[in-house]
């Protein structure tokens, strides 16, 4: 070992010599990057994860043998090197080594490359797919390494962060019960133990809370999650999360506790002193963003107008159960087909909106899609409600609460994009709480946990359970970074009684309950103290704080879309062998019976 | 939050309070652990993670409806306290709180519990199958909570090492492809592909070499694998690794490496200085020590005496394969009904010796099992070989070399215990290396790798290909603590060639190797760097390092010896809608044909 843990191949690493390292002689071992070649004199860029160093072979003042092996070499080779250190004739300010370059005395070959399929530059020209399935190549962009770097970095600032805040990192099992959520639960056949199967955990919550009853006071662990979606676009079925517990808490403790930890990894991390954090409650966030987890990097907030603009004969705003206007800012200047192209922009059916009203200034004047209902001191009223000014326009959309609140949302967030005000360096962190316990689940006839079934309600709420369990409030938290939900927790129930309670509102039967989480029920009759945590989606926090809106670019070996590994060929069959032993069977076509 | 991430129910944790603190008011909050009533006074020791203080109810000093709550505890409920920090009458000086008590003003249950199936004590009166059932009680016991605590600190110390000799953390996937060594994966299947399956990691081998191929240079994880055996006594279905790959490095460096890692690891986790690691070659460990994971806290090492032992008409030794044995330090005291005692112990089948001869001193004279055969001078150049002295006595076994090697390594350990040479606080590091790289599989008809198939042969062996690929030797290591192998690595093939002439000589054909490894033979012929790595079973390192034999001790939640969790009754059956998604039948009786 010379120095620095390089090993024997090598004295330094491409990244290191300086003007300071000029006369020494050194080895050095990487990739070719590029080959110059000007008849008389070749330059090769030789590539490791940490720079690039130039070597320069001069007919006459280098060794013939060495001229021969590099008129060999191809993009990607591995070579070693030994040789001086020189100064270059022309310095190259844009490389940390562009002072120097190395005279070799040696130039060995220690792997060739086939030409790669595709270029290792900051942008390839390959596809996607292609990407891929050569992943290992694609990883040695200087974009993936920065990425993965990023994320080494986050991984070992936020464990030591927990460390000195009195965390316990406890591995849980991986091989864990199925669960009723259980639909989307993987599972492991047993081989021991036949027809009996074992399912990969969608988070350690239970086991989490296990801990809290046996005393460990505070629980942190950077864990892999599983779940077998139907794959949205940036959904991973393995992903992993920062997931935390505390006992002895309230609300305020988990909050404060996780805006020191997102703090500190903004600052060490990116240098950044991230903005205090405001707490907004779930109801106002719908009514001022229309959504639970809103960009607050800029203003144009919602603006219910139901009372301004109903029973005024206009029957789309009649008959509306929201009416929702969004001032544009600098929106007057638009003109009569940028409002059309933008009205198609809502009616698309990801947004799907019926369409949209706008009220702005033209030569001074108030003018609508809907003059002819209203008046301008009508229209007058909702731009001064809305607080758009003279330069903006009020853009309006109507009809059922939830899908315009939705599409109100959407359309804001939109229109913050063109005006470039979610600008990629600035974080506005929140906190969104006072969540509902449950949300109707229409095609099954029963409530879900908007949470899980193990949060907490608020208290003195007990008139709600019977009356109506829809309007109970949940001790559950977000914390939303500029429109991204990073992290989202609860103060979890410590009582028995009240875990039977959801379990019933939940629809659970006795027996479901106590074969399902029996364990767990039982545990809290052993002394539970109060406790709380919560996860932050460790992908989506790396992509947030590295600029970038796909997860995948900062996971080292991911899925594609129909959640296969393109470069193992996975899943893949398995031996017959292999399934007696696991006394299973694939039933054919039995998806279509 | 008041201090130190406590939270809103207390103001300090029930381990610091010391005299400075006599006269503050203060709030604690734990579990009930004793209550002591001597009528008109009540101490109660209200516990949590980090100790015990003690409360003090007097009559006439204390409100009475704390006197009632008091009177009402048992053992394991959650209370808050608030109170007055006072001067204790008697102190405890065997814990740290034991200058102080707290006069209570509040008394609050946060939970009641019901009466804890076993005692929560240092030892506890629960069996194995009881504390499993109710793991999260068993983990409130200080043994556990100071293993859990053992191993975070393990966890920090080695990403902290690891971190700054410049490895990065990379996470690499859990649904991974079934390998040919598949018999032993636990798989998944998958939902999408119909009759498809993905793999648990057994360990990330072949991303690791990829990362290599990318070009990170230095990678390391803290990782779960997965390996589906029929369970021995210490085998865990689901174990962590430090798993760590480097390029550009021979065994040399990885050794320095890791010396540097584990010695750092004993300093900073036990405030140890371990030794210099010694070098053994697997030749040399199995000669002098009957196995490759030798304890070197002791001598006794093994005597080779078929030169002197056989040609004299003693059928047993004559016919033997090999004739070993153990000088038995200090043993010559032994009496015959011990010798007895010890030779049954190497016949049990564990152990599967023949028999057992001694020679030793007896009133000046050497005596031995075997002296009609053999003259007092021939007895003595055995002593003498053996390096015996007079309180000595040597043992010896004889029959087929691995079994007799087996059987005297276990006779030589077994004896060092007796001896108490086997001492828990010291620790004895060394490296075994130059295994051979395939051992013949008699069943199979084929060799199998002793390490991996991605291991490389040591160079200048050409010829030993084709005429005795038995003998050949790898670039394999092991790092060996104590005779328990912690951890275990080798330098990669880095060329597809020689990867291929591996899997040949592993008996895979063509099509095997290109379905199951293409990925990586194509990566090697990218430009791969030459590299090597090693990973540690870190739950055994975790079970040293605690001074424990069992690494169950060391897991949160283990499963038991038939791979079930018993806490949550875990593998299970899963529902029919669940089979019918993944396309799989359970075939009844299938095991039985």
């Amino acid at each position: 070992m010379r120095h620095n843990f390089l090993g024997m191949y090598r004295t330094h690493n491409c990244g290191e010599l300086r003007k300071e390292n000029i006369g020494q002689k050194v080895q050095l071992a990487g990739w070719v990057q590029r080959i110059r070649d000007k008849g008389s004199i070749k330059w090769i860029d030789l590539r490791d994860k940490f720079g690039i160093t130039q070597l320069i072979l001069e007919e006459g003042k280098c060794d013939g043998n060495i001229l021969k092996t590099a008129s060999e070499l191809g993009r990607e080779y591995v070579i070693q090197t030994e040789g001086e250190v020189v100064e270059r004739y022309s310095k190259n300010p844009d490389i940390q080594t562009g002072d120097i370059e190395i005279r070799p005395n040696t130039l060995k070959v220690l792997s060739v490359s086939k030409t790669p399929p595709f270029t290792i530059e900051e942008e390839s020209d390959g596809g996607e797919e292609l990407r891929m399935k050569y992943r290992y190549l694609d990883l040695r962009r200087p974009p993936l390494q920065n990425n993965l770097q990023l994320r080494h970095k986050m991984l070992q600032e936020t464990r030591r962060a927990l460390d000195e805040f009195g965390f316990m990192e406890i591995e849980t099992p991986f091989l864990i019960k199925s669960t009723p959520e259980g639909a989307r639960d993987y599972v492991v056949p047993s081989r021991l133990h036949e027809g009996e199967f074992y399912a990969l955990p969608q988070s350690p919550q239970t086991f989490k809370q296990l801990l809290m009853i046996s005393g460990y006071d505070k629980y942190f662990q950077i864990v892999r999650c599983f779940r077998d979606e139907d794959l949205r676009a940036d959904r991973q079925p393995e992903f992993t999360q920062i997931d935390c517990e505390m006992s002895f808490v309230e609300i305020r403790d988990v909050m404060d506790t996780f805006e020191a930890l997102v703090s500190r990894l903004f600052k060490t991390v990116l240098d950044l002193e991230l903005p205090a954090f405001e707490q907004l409650s779930y109801a106002d966030s719908m009514r001022r963003f229309g959504n639970d987890r809103p960009d607050t990097r800029f203003g144009m907030e919602l603006c219910h107008l139901n009372d301004l603009t109903q029973g005024k004969g206009f029957k789309v705003f009649d008959n509306a159960e929201a009416v929702i206007g969004i001032p544009f800012t600098g929106g007057g200047s638009y003109s009569r087909k940028q409002i059309d192209a933008l009205t198609d922009w809502v009616k698309r059916p990801q947004i799907g909106a019926m369409g949209l009203v706008y009220v702005k200034y033209v030569d001074g004047e108030l003018k609508s899609s809907v003059d002819k209902f209203f008046s301008k001191e009508e229209l007058a009223g909702w731009m001064e409600k809305a607080e758009a000014g003279p330069d903006d326009m009020l853009l309006i959309l109507a009809g059922e609460k939830a899908r315009t609140l939705f599409a109100a949302s959407e359309l804001r967030l939109e229109l913050g994009s063109r005006l470039g005000l979610r600008k990629p360096g600035e974080f506005k962190p929140l906190w969104v709480y006072d969540f509902p316990m449950f949300e109707w689940d229409e095609e099954e006839k029963r409530f879900n946990a908007i949470h899980h079934p193990f949060t907490s309600p608020k208290d003195n709420q007990e008139q709600l359970w019977e009356k109506d369990p829809g309007s109970l409030l949940a001790n559950a938290y977000d914390m939303v970074i500029n429109g991204v939900e990073v992290g989202g927790g609860s103060i979890r129930i410590h009582r028995r009684d009240m875990q039977e309670l959801v379990f019933k509102a939940l629809g659970f039967s006795k027996e479901e309950a106590e074969e399902k989480f029996g364990f767990l029920m039982e545990a809290l009759e052993y002394g539970a103290p109060p406790h709380g945590g919560i996860a932050f989606g460790f992908d989506r926090l790396c992509a947030l704080m590295g600029g970038a809106d796909s997860i995948r670019d900062f996971i080292a070996f991911p899925k594609n879309n129909s959640a296969r590994d393109v470069m193992l060929n996975s899943p893949s069959g398995i031996s017959p062998k292999q399934l007696d032993e696991l006394s299973l069977e694939i039933s054919q076509g039995s998806k279509s019976s």
